[in-house]
């Protein structure tokens, strides 16, 4: 039985997300199926993050545990040809010792939320953008976002839904730039609540509007009361760009 | 009557190409229907280039001839929201003197050719790039690409249907630059022959194989001779970045 850690890159657009749902396909099906067809075996595959609907990765890890003798690069090569015409692709597969564990090994996850910031709406980037109109102030959102770097409760940027035992989250780096057209949020932490990112975005862009000050926003995040934080950014704008372990981990078994 | 230059962003892949054509949608005919329902009147939108099937746009410009007054800011909306759900975006829209012309005016053509050279399938760039398996040396391309520069006679990459008087073009700009898994070539020139990026791309790609030498390519582009050219690039990696016109021509009429 070998273990391995896959790198993978999938255009959330089509699927109901991550996790295996009964409502429609998911990342996480298509790729069980895969490794299925590939050598008859029905193992789960885990990923880091459960990514909702929409949400795209250009660096979600999974791990799999397979019985069968296969090298990494074939079962890469196997995988991203069962996985045709579907918008996912394994970038990287390598094996990894017995106790590496996708989810709970993680020390570190990033995202990245993109707004495209102009009047006339997406082309080429539809479906990949939170389209945003008004002229956002990037240097006030960063300012905002600054509040919120450390370890406090975020309450206020908690989904309803959210299934985490403690609303106390440590983030590591939230930093909002604009390129062009483009404002990019840049997030990172050990974990994150459920839409905390998007939620996070949805109160930034109310201050890059001018709609909120610095001390409304400080106002709803000290709160800590979902009611209080603005709206939640759309899915499409969101990408997992990568997950990081302890190196130990990640070496070969 | 007032003369408007409009610039476009499109993803061409649902079309079959900027040209009104009896085979499927075309990008002009859905910005002509889109005029039709704001002005009830059905000008021609004239393009600075005819992009082939698949072949995306950041920067194309039209124009377009309106006797009905109408704001221009309210033009580019009312267009924006007529185009709507078609992956269709005007991003500008000006007055312009009556003898700006989007196609004859035009000083010079930019676009962007992106390979994506990586072992795993694209998934978020799916129909965006050229996905290149082999390894390719971007330095090596980047040297041929220079030889190509200039006044030449081009037929070694020009299309057997290309409808030009004459081979004969200046190639202003040609660079090869790779950034991660990204190979981007960047041509600009006054005109183009039919399927030369795409063409020039083709064998530019055998060069950073490895599969032709610098002294092949330069062979096959002496030949002028389109069985001596290597391959056409498939249109999803051509993206038409911008079109250059005479400041006098572009200013208010």
């Amino acid at each position: 039985m070998t273990r391995f850690k896959l790198i993978i890159e999938y255009d959330g657009g089509p699927f109901c997300g991550w996790q295996r749902q009964a409502t429609g396909p998911s990342i996480q099906q298509r790729l069980e199926e895969a490794v299925a067809r590939i050598v008859q075996e029905h193992p789960v595959v885990q990923g880091a993050g459960r990514t909702d609907a929409g949400v795209h990765a250009s660096g979600q890890v999974a791990h799999v545990d397979i019985g069968k003798p296969i090298a990494p690069e074939k079962l890469r090569d196997a995988l991203n040809f069962h996985l045709r015409p579907d918008p996912i692709a394994i970038l990287d597969c390598a094996p990894v010792p017995a106790d590496f564990h996708a989810r709970f090994s993680a020390l570190s996850r990033s995202y990245v939320y993109r707004i495209l910031n102009r009047r006339a709406p997406p082309a080429l980037l539809a479906g990949r953008v939170w389209a945003v109109e008004r002229p956002l102030d990037a240097g006030a959102m960063a300012e905002a976002a600054a509040l919120l770097i450390g370890r406090h409760d975020f309450s206020t940027f908690r989904a309803s839904l959210c299934q985490a035992a403690s609303p106390i989250k440590t983030l590591d780096r939230l930093d909002v730039r604009r390129e062009g057209e483009i404002v990019e949020i840049s997030a990172a932490a050990r974990s994150f609540l459920h839409h905390q990112v998007r939620n996070m975005t949805g109160a930034l862009k109310w201050v890059g509007e001018g709609r909120w000050s610095l001390a409304d926003f400080a106002a709803a995040f000290a709160a800590k009361d979902r009611r209080r934080g603005g709206p939640t950014a759309p899915a499409a704008g969101l990408c997992l760009t990568g997950v990081f372990y302890p190196p130990a981990l990640t070496g070969t078994p």
